[in-house]
């Protein structure tokens, strides 16, 4: 993938190096300027360990941060800070600097208006350069010197299972007639074959296998999901990796660094975006995950810290992906390009493709367009980088039904009262399930005519909890039962104040089963299984791993990619693992 | 490109074809379905033939419009609209129907809010379904049924001048970091060499092709420009035709109505959501480009109706770039993204990836997401498709200068009143240029550092005007010389009132020289030239023509180009025209 020269590293000597060495490895001159935590002397590091265990590198990457090469003094800016006081705290420099004061101007109801001339600004006595750093310098950095060493444990643990979990989806998935689709494409348009397509024998170019893989990992809508991203993480994070790292010969460390990079990436502009970015029909899992992708691919592929705050911004003109198109296969589709995107916008900046420093915080750049005006959000969400990790907190929330994830609660919640009481079809006569103020805009097919469809179908879930007993990949397969389509018109989805609007309790829902003989049944109010306070137990993680990879590969096979996975920090060489994921289809 | 089977047509028996059967060759069972107007009864085509000269087909396509099979009636939709009281005109129907609805609904302040119940939608009597079309199935009916006998002969003669104008400069841009950038890529992904990249010998897959030619051609900013997109339309509409059209054996008919079509529905969109769409940061060329390429890419592709809508729907998905990036690399880029996503688009659909039928139109659709809810003005955009012939009115603006089009009329007067009145830089104390209310927020580089920054200063562009008398690329390769740097601080850039904010004068500007003596030069108020009031000669455009082109081919390489494109529609296989564009680069 990489097309002009660069000196590669040994394979075989990367291979005999212990895991502990990665960032040493994998960052370069700029990381070299910064302490690492494992190098920090015993006094520090213990400041940035807390009692509860979470590692906090803290402000130690940014305390270094020097002004990157291609940001320079900007005497506009200074004139402009010294004009408003410095109030807004640090002035952002580089070649964008001056439209913020601009526009900062214009919202002031200064600036140009019509037939007004634009004010100059005058620097007075005491006009001084203030040093700071815009959004896409801070994730830049954050991208390029974060290790292995300053996550967590947990954290990483965290990882493996969302591998386990998006790699058995992946391949569930592939059999799927989106991902087929994107495959019968990548073969008629051709590609070095440097990469897999999971499920298949097909390799192909590194842009297009993570646009097959990450069709793949979201074509059950059965891939973790994020409350900081209000989307789906894993899927398009390793549909990327994967490709990234096998074009370039990466090992394990390298993926599960990538990763974390790439989820916090994600998780923090989501928290600095949603809910108002979702609200207004972006589907975050595409938007975000493409920024996300952006930022894994350029740490995997080694990019130097322009060359990473220019892929960052190159990925801010390569996000899309509306909610309209929920429930077609545009959806999954969202989520390969998330990865392809994310890819493509690193590989063009190691190219020489250049972008703004200013297009994540701009006036006219991906907050200000894909946002509602959240500069402030922006910076406090950006601040909390690498002080807290979103991987724990809020955590990532694993499916334990193929469906969309508001329908989890209300799916565990009928299920136990089934289990409980046993009610016949026949004998209910409503089912209530309340839910977040955010929920009736997802769950949009309350008459649903596909499986697809279905996913987004409250009725249709609630209805086959009741009426089955199980929610699973077949029960989208098939035509519902008699008894699931006498139910789904007695199901009801109202607004519940009692969930209210706290994130972590988005996916909530509290259920009542009315009977005919006038008993009730619960309420219930409760979260999903699998979201991180209940997390699915790793037997139960496992046997969804081998249902969904036993759809493609051979048991033996899943077992062992399984047992693969566990190591995930340990392989040597990607390769090693991708090669399992090999499969007959097509 | 075409991956799964379908019956292709003979390459032979088509270049024997002649060209007036385009129409019948290219429409499927949706067009025999509706009368095409070369085939209408004599009174009925002068109907549509008023006396200016503009063929209107009028609603003689939608007249025969039937609901595309895969809208339902939606009993509930027509319940909203009985309530409502029809008010908004005809019920839009389809999967998604329901969402406008309930989206109609939380705008007037019902709907479900906290601890609210959703209202349940009852028809009373006389509950009707209306039938009606979505903004995509309009749009994909319009794209399918259009005919080269439909369009006015004027027309087809701006689409060769066109041409022409973007082949040169696309070969001229071939040369520059961000074209080199992307096929160094496209070089080590690799790819079916399927399709030419221009000014090289490089042959690769069509999306690879796509994304090379249109950043090619946008590289040197000097493309045409369109008032009702609010951007650039040939650029990208040509590099998503020819590699469309070589992946396809397409003839010069096809090419010709696959711009024809192209330009009209990124013209109604654009007509529908700017100027709002590009205020709030959005490059229009790339987002509207990627709608207009895939509509252009599925007609070149021969796609059946449904294919078509579900392309559409997929670009919407796929549309993105912000104008925080102009004055970088990525600016050219967004024009390669938009023919290589509509391509993509149009391909994918064909594979049969579905998307919704109210991606444009829906509560979470592209106008929704990219606009200001301007769901009403997009309706009446549409209805004027086919009608009005956006092609020529308000037209194509050729660019004499590769800056910024805002800047050209200032460049226009200032070279006026140079040759006239000769003042040295010395003499001149200000120079003053008015301009509309948008262009400040355009030309965001009063001291720019860079060749693509000084496309977007209109400092420097005027500097050099007056100092050098000229404005050519060479202005923007070397380092500006001490007299135009000596002007630059002395020129000073204002909105004025007496230009206003009608679109067709949005690139106009007020000039005024004052010199140290005390004279003044002008004012001069004008549009530029180039705009559709004041085309650029034949000779003038054939000039600009061979000073492109003849960078990267020998002279008479590009004057046979020049030919070939003078009877583009007469060309029996696209390739002829293609063979024209390989060259030396790389």
């Amino acid at each position: 993938m990489r097309a002009s020269a660069r000196p590669r590293r040994d394979a075989g000597a990367l291979a005999a190096r212990p895991v502990e060495s990665d960032g040493d490895r994998l960052l370069g001159i700029a990381h070299r300027a910064a302490a690492t935590s494992a190098r920090e002397p015993p006094a520090l590091q213990r400041a940035h360990r807390p009692r509860d265990g979470l590692r906090r590198p803290g402000p130690v990457f940014l305390r270094h941060a020097v002004p990157p090469p291609d940001v320079r003094p900007c005497p506009a800016a200074a004139r402009a800070a010294h004009r408003r006081g410095a109030r807004r705290g640090p002035v952002l420099q580089g070649p964008c600097s001056r439209l913020r004061g601009r526009a900062g101007a214009r919202r002031r109801g200064g600036g140009a208006g019509p037939g007004r001339r634009p004010r100059r600004l005058r620097g007075g006595p005491g006009s001084a350069i203030v040093p700071s750093v815009t959004a896409i310098a801070h994730l830049a950095e954050f991208t390029l010197k974060t290790t292995l060493g300053d996550c967590p444990p947990e954290a990483l643990a965290v990882v493996r299972r969302a591998a386990l979990d998006t790699l058995g989806v992946m391949l569930a998935g592939a059999a799927e007639p989106p991902a087929r689709a994107v495959r019968a494409l990548a073969r008629a348009e051709g590609g070095a074959p440097l990469c897999t397509v999971a499920g298949t024998d097909l390799r192909t170019s590194p842009t297009w296998a993570a646009l097959a893989n990450g069709t793949a990992a979201h074509a059950h809508d059965f891939d973790d999901t994020s409350f900081a991203w209000m989307g789906h993480p894993s899927a398009p994070l390793l549909a990327a990796l994967l490709a990234a790292g096998e074009a370039e010969l990466a090992d394990g460390a390298a993926l599960v660094t990538g990763y974390v990079v790439g989820f916090e990436v994600g998780a923090a502009l989501g928290e600095a975006l949603n809910p108002s970015h979702y609200a207004r029909g972006w589907h975050a899992t595409a938007t975000l995950g493409t920024l996300a992708c952006a930022a894994a691919a350029a740490r995997v592929m080694r990019l130097d810290a322009p060359e990473t705050r220019h892929a960052l911004g190159l990925a801010a003109s390569l996000a899309s992906g509306l909610r309209e198109n929920f429930g077609t296969m545009t959806k999954p589709l969202h989520v390969g390009l998330a990865a392809r995107n994310g890819l493509l916008a690193a590989a063009l900046a190691r190219e020489g493709v250049t972008a703004s420093a200013r297009a994540l915080d701009g006036a006219r750049g991906f907050a200000a367009a894909f946002g509602d005006a959240a500069d402030d959000r922006l910076a406090a969400a950006l601040e909390r980088l690498g002080r807290r990790w979103r991987l724990l907190d809020p955590g990532i929330a694993v499916k334990a039904y193929p469906s969309c994830a508001q329908t989890h609660a209300a799916i565990d919640a009928l299920l136990e009262l089934r289990a409980a009481y046993r009610p016949a079809p026949d004998e209910i006569a409503e089912v209530l399930v309340g839910v977040d103020r955010l929920t009736p805009g997802i769950l949009i097919y309350p008459e649903p005519t596909t499986g697809l469809e279905r996913k987004f179908s409250m009725p249709f879930c609630a209805a086959a909890a009741l009426a089955d007993g199980r929610v699973d990949l077949a029960s989208f397969e098939a035509e519902p039962a008699p008894a699931v389509r006498t139910l789904m018109p007695r199901v009801r989805m109202v607004v519940d104040d009692a969930i209210g609007d706290d994130p972590a309790r988005r996916a909530w829902a509290r259920v009542t089963v009315r009977l005919r003989d006038g008993r009730t049944l619960g309420p219930l109010l409760r979260g999903p299984a699998g979201h991180p306070e209940r997390p699915l137990s790793d037997a139960a993680l496992r046997a969804k791993f081998l249902a969904c990879a036993g759809r493609v590969l051979a048991p033996g096979a899943a077992a062992g990619l399984a047992e693969a996975i566990e190591h995930l920090e340990a392989i040597p060489d990607v390769r090693a693992l991708t090669a399992r994921l090999t499969g007959p289809l097509d």
